[in-house]
């Protein structure tokens, strides 16, 4: 079978791609596990290097994912699985709007509609995220069964896409399901321009010896997961059973919920011996309007009883990033 | 100032039309009640007969509301409001997925770009419907902070608009408004395509002397409101102060949760004298799953504090039907 990932060129998209391959099959349309023999990367731009797992299997194509005909091309067979991460992220949606309708809402409408195409009942990931909660409506801890009045752009077009997978999976047109990440730690490279960006910095930067940043609070609480998990859970939502979802097959991954000050006690409690770069608190009123809108705690019962995975610890998550990367 | 109904040639369009003329005026993007010079009623069709309260301020234009070239044609002034109401119908949309999307998310789509490239913040009043709550966690009683799960093609267009007006009017690209429909009773003419139109139908057929086909049980509750409170309420909507609203601008208009057997006890105790037709059992499954999947009632208590309208009781909804068209 083929596997196409769109944001594939990303951080999550690459470990997602090696953790497939690693893996070798997942379940296809058929319902038979069936080892995977095409890994397409599509997104906005290759990396910069090609990664040392991409075997012969794996192709990386760049384009617009905006672009019908371009994406129809990437899902060209019925034996298919396709996880769609690509996307605006916060802080660029909120400074662009037609961009994050382009890339979110038509990008994602052209996901949908070339996977309804095929013959088969592809199984399709959709990236969404906790950022489809918020206003003066909701409660303190998010469950999959609250509103979602989000109060971001990128927040709504996610919320959009949810409905839609929602939709075409009880259309019969594909075999859907929604991931709601929390904020992803701890993000390798250079910020971005998602507004939980400082919160990978946060434990990056010291790391490297450099000054960190922080444009909020320190005691401001975020739901964050670690990227071995995030992964993880893709995988394990692609292989839940349909029923197991019902007609809502929208999950919140699971997370912890800790203030950015617990975020720097991890921090030193796992970096022990080696010596931090400075952490600085310099408030930015665009971050922390946005960070302040977004959900404190959300609940993952659900998740959980699908089997979707959650580091250990905090502390945990900090000494896996010490491990791939340092 | 100029008015533009989209979906002018329906039966709420035709009477919200009227309905404007004679009150006069509406909040231009100014703040101030100003004149209604020019009223534009746009639909895919004419009505057959040009109604005899259309004077000289009333244009009716038919095209495609999912050109944005012809939407962005219609919103040509910067004193503008525009009343959205053109919309493939339940029963239509379950029947033609596509054409449900390109009448009711891209036309939506144009209609509010159309209005965010004004130079004022006109007012858009969006005609949604409580179909966009459904699904296994929808509570027996839906209030307007209910997760929206709507099991129909027509619910998701619905609910994925409201969250488009939520943002367009975040952002200041307009000042939107949703109002969130019931069943609307009681329509006279012809059955439609929507899988409640039987519920108009049960009062007007018997009152014509006509045999009515009921696809549903006796014990079915639907939320119903009379097309007077209908028009009442979108124009209340209009004028209500924005900041009332905050951050969803969705508000579930009032309504009546009666069962089927309630009305054809209502229709007997208005009519008195009167002779009816009768009414027969023929239950549908098509029709029953779509009203299966709908709210059984549906809190206003948010409507109400805005000071949108509710008519006296069912008994008086069908006596003005009676007093407005037999």
């Amino acid at each position: 079978m083929k596997v196409v990932i769109t944001g594939g060129a990303g951080f999550i998209g690459l470990r997602l791609g090696a953790e497939l391959l690693q893996r070798g099959s997942l379940t296809a349309p058929n319902g038979a596990q069936e080892a995977i023999d095409s890994l397409l990367l599509f997104d906005v731009n290759a990396p910069a290097v090609r990664p040392d797992w991409a075997d012969e299997r794996v192709v990386f194509q760049t384009g617009d994912i905006s672009d019908a005909a371009t994406v129809s091309a990437l899902i060209d067979r019925d034996d298919i699985s396709v996880f769609h991460l690509a996307s605006v992220v916060s802080g660029g949606g909120e400074r662009d709007f037609d961009l994050a309708m382009r890339v979110n809402l038509h990008g994602g409408l052209n996901v949908f509609e070339a996977c309804r195409a095929r013959a088969g009942l592809p199984r399709v990931v959709f990236a969404s995220s906790i950022a489809v909660f918020g206003g003066a409506s909701m409660p303190g801890v998010v469950g999959d069964t609250v509103k979602q009045t989000p109060q971001t752009t990128y927040g709504i077009t996610k919320s959009i896409c949810e409905l839609l997978v929602n939709d075409y999976s009880r259309k019969g047109f594909f075999d859907g399901r929604s991931a709601r990440l929390p904020t992803v730690i701890v993000r390798p490279g250079k910020p971005n321009q998602a507004a939980s960006s400082f919160v990978s910095g946060l434990f990056r930067e010291p790391l490297n010896g450099e000054v960190c940043s922080i444009p909020v609070a320190p005691e401001t609480p975020m739901p964050l997961l670690g990227y071995r998990s995030i992964v993880g859970g893709f995988i394990a939502l692609h292989e839940a059973e349909g029923a197991a979802l019902g007609d809502d097959r929208a999950v919140s991954l699971p997370s912890f919920t800790v203030t950015v000050a617990e975020m720097i006690e991890a921090l030193k409690r796992v970096a022990g011996e080696r010596p931090l770069g400075e952490i600085v608190f310099e408030r930015d009123p665009f971050i922390e309007e946005i960070c302040a809108g977004w959900p404190k705690d959300a609940a993952h019962d659900r998740a959980t009883a699908l089997g979707l995975p959650k580091d250990a610890s905090l502390d945990a998550i900090v000494e896996d990033y010490i491990e791939d990367y340092l």
